[in-house]
């Protein structure tokens, strides 16, 4: 799944390239930060994900015979297109873990390379960070109202399209159990799981036979579907009868599953049915337009409800449809590089940087991280990055380096991690992280500051830019 | 692209299709709807896309040797896997055409195939109609406030990953006229256009130097981003000399582009820079979080905007994540079958079906559709679907039938149109609807009624299997 073409991008970065291409640029070295400035959800961190496939699929990213016609046709000239032919990326990549907590305006990732390899990849680099963060984070805030129960993404049918591939994945590292998804879980070595459908009762004229069928059809993880007729009158008593008979042959029943009505109520009668038949073993699932705040909701209700199957609003990140990660230029052509704009917050950092986390001798993150130049190796004093006067003494905690090299030469430096692996770092990072900025009300805002010498190479840039107008 | 696996699918659809498999039920033939319950973006229709890709990926779609090795882990049967090698799909398959607008609740598309084919295919067939559909809705309703302008998507940065691919095909279907996306106008034959970025005019010293550069080295639609230092003492007079400079060469320039600050304010001062300079041919590209709402306001300013690029609000279709379409099960092994739902409004229509839409003399929809059983030619009064006593004589219109066989065995049965003609098409469409069913505030409602024939089929079905409860 991982062999793009290179034409996944936007045309503008092949006309730019070529104007690069055309004019002796071609070797001119970049640094582009790429960051987000809104945190999603109105919540109070994200979690970054998708930067493996990210890596994995820029090293092996080039234009076949096809895409170069057709970008012939689209009047590109004929020795740029003999570059692009031999086209890699050969740049090196620093970036915060698959899986830290991240917050806005601070670099997550920074590129290194000529300045045509460097826009090239900016359209699939945003693209995929982009999604994966908002679906990661997304999944991360359902796993912090869930507690132990196991949540399983089941939202392929209702996801944008192939971007369904990709949200599963992330959901895993956000904090889910399993998907629906077989592709993605072949792909991704993710665990698959799922029940049945209502069409597969309906395609019965008896939904007691209909259980029976599936029960010694696919006894593994047996989960059976209670509410075609009639949850408490119907279903229930008919998954009842089949955990008996399964255990009669030596099989348990997994569970049953809800999927309408008032999921509270339902799953606090059915319980209390299969207890008093004897089968507290059986698990409840609970499906059905689920998303952080009805899963909050139902366990504040005390729902005995041990699976959640969460689909549309996981893997489409509703209501929020994109995260606004960008991609800005900070040097080129041995000079730093700044983007001036009508508002003072969008005003860009220049030079290659280094993010400072700042802990206590407990290692809890005290909520600030700082950005100074790469060649920083420890910030005195954070400085607000837009109210000169507001600073902040963190010469005392202790400061961890984020950005890593995690590519050099367009090959891939960190070795590959399992989902499992990428997911309990990210919750180790999230358990460094004070409570009240997990909270979905008006979370705390984390601190973002500059350096003194970032600062005033910002300042002086400025300045310079401002004379020439 | 269209190669897809057949493991692009929900575990449970193959947990059911074991079942099936093993009990015997594997040539019993099955019918399923596709509809969707609720419009998107509180609209008055949805433009029905995706339909071509369906299918094209549907009569290719299998299984192939790792897959079957994966499910084998995932504990499914020899025998069944056996089976899944030589899966093709071989159903038949009735359509609304691509590009016709189409309403809640009733069926725009049904397939009838042996329920194993009919349900591995369920989860892509939800997957791509959902999304492409929600696209093109909103494409379709920038469309319409854009009057003449040019409309082109920016949107892959943002896109939900790799779902941006076939969010640029259905933006085209709803009347936009061209992508960014390098790969999405080459596959699917869109025309590409694109500008620069901020950070090529940050790559250079000098913002003048970076126009002229790239008027030499990329003239074919040279749009220019004037944004970068200060729009109208910066950006826009330097785009004048070199427009001028093109001019002494024979060259023209196409198009300055604002990406910030008041589009309307902007457009309006640099219509008359460009004019005052004598290039009135220059045209005036915006772009910056647009969508239906944001160019409406522009245009009812007369903002002299020709050409929009739309990014992030179009390709995830913001505000809304998903077009909640299923695919409910209608008819198996020779009976009608019906879902009793907790709610009335979910009960679904048994039986193999048509639609039809009522037009006066003069071709125009009167703005009902009615479905009957598939034996009917004609509705003579049509009933609210859920309230009795409420029905319409219709016997007077003409009756178009709206769902059309594409596929048979397997085989698409439609020739491939272009994105052009589908998109000509579903205008056509669009300007059959009365206005009022278009209009962004409280449209008018769309009626749906069902014939006396599938009322009474419903409730038989629905007293007998309450009788068994």
């Amino acid at each position: 799944m991982n062999n793009f073409s290179a034409t996944y991008t936007d045309q503008y970065q092949l006309s730019m390239a070529q104007v690069y291409f055309k004019k002796g640029h071609k070797d001119h070295t970049a640094i582009f930060d790429y960051y987000f400035r809104k945190l999603p959800y109105q919540g109070g961190y994200a979690i970054f994900s998708g930067l493996e496939d990210l890596l994995e699929i820029i090293s092996k990213l080039k234009f076949n015979e096809s895409d170069l016609e057709f970008l012939k046709l689209q009047g590109f000239d004929d020795e740029f297109l003999k570059y692009l032919k031999d086209f890699r990326f050969r740049g090196t990549i620093y970036s915060a873990q698959e899986g830290d907590v991240v917050f806005p305006t601070r670099p997550i990732l920074q590129v290194e390379a000529n300045i045509i390899e460097a826009q090239i990849i900016e359209t699939i680099l945003l693209n995929l960070l982009n999604f994966q963060t908002l679906i990661a984070t997304k999944a991360s805030r359902i796993r912090l109202v869930a507690g132990d129960a196991a949540l399983l993404d089941f939202g392929l049918r209702r996801a944008q399209a192939t971007g369904g591939f990709y949200a599963s994945r992330a959901a895993m590292i956000g904090g889910f159990n399993g998907t629906s998804n077989v592709l993605a879980g072949k792909e991704f070595d993710i665990p698959v799981s799922g029940t049945m459908a209502h069409s597969y009762i309906q395609s019965y004229d008896d939904e007691l036979e209909a259980f029976r069928d599936f029960a010694v059809g696919r006894p593994e993880d047996c989960v059976l579907l209670v509410d075609t007729y009639n949850t408490l009158k119907s279903g229930v008593p008919n998954a009842i009868t089949v955990a008996k008979e399964m255990e009669a042959r030596g099989q348990k029943l997994l569970a049953i599953r809800l999927d309408s009505g008032d999921l509270s109520y339902f799953a606090r009668q059915s319980r209390k049915l299969l207890d008093e038949a004897g089968l507290n073993y059986v698990k409840i699932a609970a499906s059905n337009q689920l998303d952080e705040h009805v899963i909050k909701s139902l366990l504040e209700q005390q729902a005995p409800i041990d699976i959640f199957g969460v689909g549309t609003n996981l893997v489409t990140g509703d209501p929020d449809g994109a995260l606004d990660g960008v991609y800005k230029l900070a040097f080129s052509n041995g000079k730093p590089r700044i983007k001036i704009s009508e508002s003072i917050f969008k005003v860009t950092l220049p030079h290659k940087k280094q993010v400072f986390r700042m802990k206590d001798e407990n290692g809890k993150c005290i909520g600030a991280d700082a950005i100074g130049l790469s060649q920083e190796e420890k910030i005195t004093e954070m400085f607000h990055p837009f109210e000169p006067y507001k600073s902040m003494d963190v010469s005392k905690f202790h400061q961890e380096a984020i950005l890593q090299k995690v590519m050099e030469n367009g090959e891939m430096l960190i070795s590959k991690r399992t989902l499992k692996e990428i997911s309990d770092y990210s919750l180790s990072r999230l358990s460094e992280l004070p409570i009240e900025y997990k909270r979905f009300n008006n979370p705390h805002i984390y601190k973002i500051g500059i350096s003194d010498r970032l600062r005033d190479e910002r300042e002086k840039l400025i300045k310079s830019s401002k004379q020439k107008l």
